[in-house]
């Protein structure tokens, strides 16, 4: 089933139960009143959400109206964990040009993983306020899950059983402060501002064998300001989410309603392009000896959708425009 | 006035507000159900609480009972958004040395900070699960804020003006995988487990002169297994709370709820002793070559309570004991 929340003037927004063509949808409110309080009750709720969903698809749900994707808050407009990995080598690799810092230790075999804020996601329409064009301004499309609770130490396998959605995210960046943050050693905090995602998360069984082995083999197309920018798979991911999840658990238990994501999707092969502007830049670099993709400008747009080969968008479109912040009230 | 949390069964507790010498309680669940709930309707929940308050401090509050710490979760058992500064910079000094790391750039001139997992923190009386004796289980004494919503930009004056209450609590560590942490740029992960909360949190009002600068100006006193371990004052805090609020809200705005730390209270005068193990370990390698004090065992207690001048516990007393994390059921 596809879940999605709509604004309802709460910070945890409406849930409803999205068709799978994201033609139609119905409040399920009276069953669960946002999607976090699902997440806490899904054993009970996901049933019932399950069967509002078949009822949806055989055009008997009651209450269906068209759905409105504009209308969309991120599935989880709020949450208790977020963090994000960067879990294809490849991009990790470039970016470790990029930035000129040292080789991560035992990066090939230990997941590298930031905790992000995850108090303000933004929904996929949703205006994307920046404070200022100077700070290297760039998004990074990726996947992510949305997982149950999850016990100290689970394994990987326990990890991936404890997956309950999947999601398609940007981890907006802000390159100009990601060296500094990451020379202190203490990680990315002003260089991570608010991540937006597509509008619907879905259950796996959604994507058929495109959700193989913990990783969602998709192609993910990125557009910026209307020109192709990528379209580099997911199937590449070098740690599987049930890793990731498993290496977010290992001191610690995880709640419900954690998401975890992917890092930029990135594959080995140019010619897909990139699903940020950092990893096109160190590519230029290493090509022409300097970089010639400048980073987003207010107004700039960005366009992300992962595709099926049969054509289907799953999670619905992200798309987006950066805007000039405004200056708080004194 | 004092507010705590006791246990009810749910993810988020039952809001109770506290007597000032901790002696009495009374719940308030009519009012907010949850200290997350009523950090989100604060400006209309707050003169109600204040208003049982006062009750309860005049003998007239209905339904007072005796507060029991053992019931307490933390204040907020969970929230959107945990950061953690390192503001006392005689503490990161030592650190640096510790760790073996290169100098943090800017590190007088700019906080540095990690976010932390927010979605399971303990009680004050809560055994405190590691999965392994080997990772140098360590205490770290601090104080924090929590804070209303905050925009993005908002000045360090404007910043602490959005502090609604003060917390004491302990940033669990564990010292054999910080520097992999930090080595990888991304920051602490697994270096940091849960984190505990002394039972109550308290309006700043509640610290007369002691809440000064944004900073809490009282002794934390540290006890390991019963021994005397440090005292150090939180006014040597090198940052303002209004300036770490500040910091954390450069890119983004906060939500309602948000908690900001101040750190491990460090003071430069040797004779306080330290709020970590790790800092007299590092004190110890500088006076004798070598450490001399081991990380925590299971089943040792760390005891931390601040106390004013003339004697008060304004927050209580975080009192714990390191236990074996049980495996997760395969």
């Amino acid at each position: 089933m596809k879940l999605a929340t709509y604004r309802n003037g709460q910070p945890d927004g409406c849930l409803m139960v999205v068709s799978k063509d994201l033609s139609a949808a119905t409040d399920v409110s009276a069953l669960a009143p946002n999607l976090l309080q699902a997440m806490q009750d899904w054993e009970q709720v996901a049933p019932q959400l399950q069967q509002v969903s078949e009822q949806l698809e055989a055009g008997r749900a009651p209450r269906a109206v068209a759905f409105e994707p504009a209308r969309c808050m991120a599935p989880l407009p709020r949450s208790f964990q977020w963090c994000d990995a960067s879990a294809f080598l490849n991009h990790g690799r470039l970016m470790e040009r990029a930035f000129n810092t040292p080789p991560i230790p035992d990066f090939e075999t230990i997941p590298v993983m930031y905790q992000g804020a995850s108090d303000d996601f933004l929904g996929a329409q949703d205006e994307v306020p920046m404070p200022d064009e100077s700070l290297g301004i760039d998004f990074e499309g990726e996947f992510g899950v949305i997982v149950g609770p999850v016990p100290m130490g689970a394994t990987p396998q326990q990890a991936l059983g404890a997956v309950r959605l999947l999601v398609q995210l940007n981890d907006w960046s802000l390159r100009a402060l990601g060296p500094r943050e990451m020379k202190s050693g203490f990680g990315f905090l002003q260089a991570k501002p608010s991540t937006s995602f597509a509008p619907v998360a879905i259950t796996p069984d959604e994507l058929g064998d495109a959700w193989l082995d913990g990783r969602v083999r998709l192609d993910l197309e990125v557009e910026w300001n209307g020109e192709p920018f990528g379209h580099p798979n997911g199937r590449e991911m070098n740690f599987s989410f049930g890793e990731l999840v498993a290496h977010a658990a290992r001191t610690r238990k995880l709640g419900a309603g954690a998401i975890i994501g992917s890092g930029t999707v990135s594959n080995a092969a140019r010619e897909v392009g990139s699903a940020c502007i950092a990893e096109r830049r160190v590519i230029e670099i290493i090509d022409h000896g300097e970089p010639r993709t400048n980073f987003m400008r207010f107004g700039d747009r960005v366009r992300m959708r992962a595709r099926t080969r049969t054509g289907e968008l799953p999670f619905g479109t992200i798309e987006q425009q950066v805007v000039r912040a405004q200056s708080p009230e004194s």
